[in-house]
């Protein structure tokens, strides 16, 4: 036996209630009668019949369309929205309580989707709210065009193009014209959109198996939202074509179903089916406005993106297209509070693109005004040295790091970090001001940036942006070595801030972590700089080795379990003790030469 | 091979592009900057650095998640998201020119969603930023709870929860707070949030195949929203169930995540991921909040569901609860016109209920008010007949409409009918007040009401009504020829307008708009009533009998081939000529013998 389909519900016959439940927790402006399981109505919390001085516009059908008609119920919108169950016209009872509860002296309006149950039932229930004493309109929308011109009434059903007429009806109304007014309004709105659905699944209704006809290489071309066979069933498509094709036939001078020609102006919506997300809908919305005003020689007023009118949870869309005068404009940019119509749709189009801001000044140097000083400062030699040394180390290291790194992770560590090196020591000799010390962790950053990817690129470029932005802080190219421990604190803060690691996950941070405590501790106790700062070379290498007996918490080798990490030490807190102490080694040599 | 994903898209290279050109087709308060396809960076058309006066609240992250971030773009919450490529992290370089677009004075803030890729990226960036001097604040958004506490940073990633984040940081910016006042609001907001998330799908990436692991009878809890394993895959629940758990896991006291207790208020997230539909979000909305209520003793002062941070196509949903206090509450409730923020969702909660309404007094009578006439008055008399005689010939006509409808329909036409003439033949007996002829034209269409079902039950209820309609329109109990003729063309006219039928469509109109026409312009030339009635009876007789020519174009018959229509009249255009052709017979008799 073919299993229900997967839905998050309850009991299927449940459905629509519970929905409705839903719906009025999330808006508190929306209300329903309290005729449950019967009566199905949502009405808004501010409108009573009694004291209703504008005219109501009423529609409803059958559930499994959602948002539709309900979520579009508010001011400026529907006044009352009958639910019927899942793909059933709601009955006589429930459209006239819905008639009775908001209907005052200005009557309503009733807007019916072209289905033989819905404007029978819409029917019945406007001949009885006439003999009530209500003033009563109906309007039927039938906007389907992917059939041929019908010899009968069977052909054109009401899709979402309903909910672009709802939306003309509730601003009139709200405009507070009278009933003939409104009804005008919508009957024109209905007779100058039209819309065709595609798509790529059919949609199973809540506790009943379906097999989808479709497969996996099919889409349906002309559907309706009741699952019901489209008007062929073709191989897929790219969505550029599916558009084309869509456009053509609600435009289509053959049929026309829509009194719209080139010079025209047009709304577009683009309508989700109920299974399809928001970025493919995008994609058809960005596809379909080019081609409207290309091909077809028509303006695009407005664009509406969204899922309106769904169908259970149909993957698929339906484009619609409205004719757009002034007038039209006017009703569906005028403000209301129905919570599932587009926001932020409204108004003129600025350009859509702007130009890419350039950085600003400071940062726009460029690698050709750049020079290696002619000749170094005692600093500048010193930094040379550190370099040199400290690169040097890591090219070396390249094998061991690769290996320890082929157990614990991807096996890169030595080759990534020796490509790294090796484009600093290139630079260096190239550009890098190295009397000036900041902007040369500066451009040890830019190196590394180029040629090391992955996350230890950005970590030690991150490592190199925090430094140069405590050793650029005052300005002064010359650095103490208390404003180098200060750098080193704050690329070990950004490391750990951005990288989210901390001392003990098995991180380069557990050989850089101790190695700039140390650093702080025993320049704050007034000890020599060089004695400081190899004793925090040692502090790191003490630190890197230590990882052996940790489990990883970042990075690859946290999926690593904890005997195969057992005798290895992280590659990467290797690395980094490496090339600290190094440098530390080269100061301390080139110090004590000098 | 596997096919890939059926999808509405084009080149899957080229998803992310296309969304962001769909997206600013549809909102007018978008632009983009003109550095597709490496810079992707959706920023709010009206601001730019130069005179921005406020913080800038940026985010991003990797794309598939739509609408999140560049639908929450806008006035109100975020100044500029920037998109990476499907599930990927953007690049250094755009998140900086992001910064550089939209940063005035006042900073920015970035908020980022805790993934490696988004910190490293946004980090480095962040610093950069502030080393062209920027002021740059980061906050970073762990709200998962479906995993235990974490030994590391990996346990905790970025959800939905992130969207709530924006918009207190974005409504706190708007309301022209400080950088510093800004994070420590959107710090304090990712520290009272948590969220999980369940799934019925996988996701599909584009252009990549993808099996479902589920299967067709599983679901997954505590899954993130890059197609990752979940925490667990069970067997699939009504989702009551499933949303006990997800609320169950998020408030744990165990884990701790989120500091909610007993008494606190709280605001909800239902959250779709893609491919759920608006109707299963609801209901799973409907069913979270009592439960937070009886079962967990918290406040729900706000709720919030839609698709807000999706994982492509994915069916699925997440719950997002955050410990609400007023300050949040007003971040929460303040405007904004990021098109994605759901509306209609602020404000106090009335009653979510209201009684249904009763029916006006005049159509509240109770069939224990009526009662036949002691004494028939000459018109209640040949009503009397007409009715007694109209029902009786349906009655005996039983066999033959289900013969014909047998093959034309569904073969209940008789049936159907016969039901309701002998509830007519009953009802009159009993109470049909048939000295008010309206009034008695009333109850036939109650007892039709009562006891035919389907469309013919509703078509000639309808009939009825329209009747009475013009029946009792000027209030007077003794009815005309010509108001008679009056009421006829009424429900001819009802009929077609909301059934959709007109004249050769094969239906009971095909009798009753000759006869309609007939009476009325017999009466006009001034014949005698009687005979007015007899030759529209006539007509009625010719036209139904006519329909043996006829293509069917509504109705069920409409999808029975010509050749199989071709020897049979329509039954319901049989059924309608034999009844009012009986009448007609009867008060010709009556009227005579009189």
């Amino acid at each position: 036996m073919a299993l229900p389909p997967k839905k998050f519900i309850n009991n299927p016959n449940d459905v629509v209630i519970e929905f409705i439940e839903g719906l009025v927790e999330t808006y508190p402006g929306l209300q329903y009668l309290d005729g449950l399981p019967e009566v199905k109505v949502i009405l808004r919390s501010d409108v009573s019949a009694a004291n209703y001085d504008k005219v109501a516009v009423i529609s409803g059908g059958g559930s499994g369309h959602e948002p539709a008609q309900a979520g579009f119920v508010g001011e400026g919108m529907l006044t009352a929205a009958i639910c019927g169950d899942v793909f059933a016209s709601p009955p006589v009872d429930s459209i006239l309580a819905a008639i009775r509860a908001v209907t005052g002296p200005k009557g309503c309006l009733l807007v019916v989707t072209n289905y033989t149950g819905d404007r029978l039932n819409f029917g019945l229930a406007a001949e009885e709210a006439k003999t009530e004493g209500f003033k009563v309109e109906t309007v039927i929308v039938g906007d389907d065009c992917a059939l041929p011109p019908p010899r009968g009434i069977a052909g054109r059903r009401g899709l979402a193009g309903t909910i672009l007429v709802h939306k003309v009806a509730g601003a009139a109304a709200a405009a507070g014209l009278s009933l003939a007014e409104v009804a005008v309004e919508a009957k024109h709105a209905s007779e100058v959109v039209g819309t065709m659905g595609v798509a790529l699944s059919v949609c199973a209704l809540p506790g009943q198996a379906t097999s989808d006809r479709l497969g996996p290489e099919k889409m349906e071309l002309g559907l309706g939202v009741h699952g019901e066979p489209g008007a062929a069933v073709v191989d897929i498509q790219p969505v550029d074509v599916v558009v084309s094709h869509v456009l053509q036939q609600i435009l289509s001078p053959e049929t026309n179903y829509v009194p719209i020609t080139r010079g025209n102006s047009v709304v577009l919506m683009v309508n989700g089916l109920g299974g399809t997300p928001p970025m493919e809908l995008m994609i058809a919305a960005g596809k379909a406005v080019p081609k409207l005003q290309l091909e077809f020689g028509l303006a695009v007023d407005r664009v509406y993106t969204g899922s309106f009118m769904s169908s259970l949870d149909m993957a698929g869309f339906s484009i619609s297209i409205m004719k757009a005068d002034q007038s039209i404009l006017q009703r569906l940019d005028a403000p209301t509070k129905a919570p599932s119509w587009p926001v932020g749709t409204e108004g003129s189009r600025p350009p859509a693109k702007i130009p890419v801001p350039l950085a600003p000044f400071q940062s726009t140097k460029n690698k050709e005004s750049l020079s290696r000083p002619q000749e170094l400062s005692p600093q500048g030699r010193l930094l040379e040295a550190a370099i040199e040394t400290a690169a040097t180390v890591v090219i070396n290291l390249k094998d061991s790091l690769n290996e320890w790194d082929g157990k614990v992770g991807d096996g890169d560590c030595g080759s990534t970090m020796c490509r790294g090196a090796t484009a600093i020591l290139e630079d260096m000799r190239n550009y890098y001001p190295l009397n000036d010390a900041a902007e040369t962790v500066s451009e040890i950053g830019s190196s590394i940036r180029r040629v090391m990817g992955g996350t230890s690129g950005i970590i030690y470029s991150l490592l190199c942006k925090a430094a140069y932005a405590e050793l650029k802080a005052n300005g002064q190219t010359e650095i103490s070595p208390k404003r180098w421990s200060e750098a080193l604190k704050s690329s070990v803060l950004a490391i750990g801030k951005y990288g989210g690691a901390s001392a003990g996950y098995r991180t380069m941070l557990d050989a850089l972590i101790p190695a700039s405590k140390v650093l702080e501790e025993k320049l704050n106790a007034g000890e020599d700089s060089i004695s400081a700062f190899v004793q925090s070379a040692e502090a790191a290498t003490t630190g890197a080795e230590s990882t052996i007996q940790m489990q990883a918490q970042a990075g690859r080798s946290s999926y690593v379990s904890a005997e195969n990490l057992a005798s290895i030490p992280d590659p990467g807190a290797m690395a980094a003790a490496a090339w600290y102490s190094a440098a530390a080694r080269a100061v301390k040599e080139l110090s004590q030469g000098l």
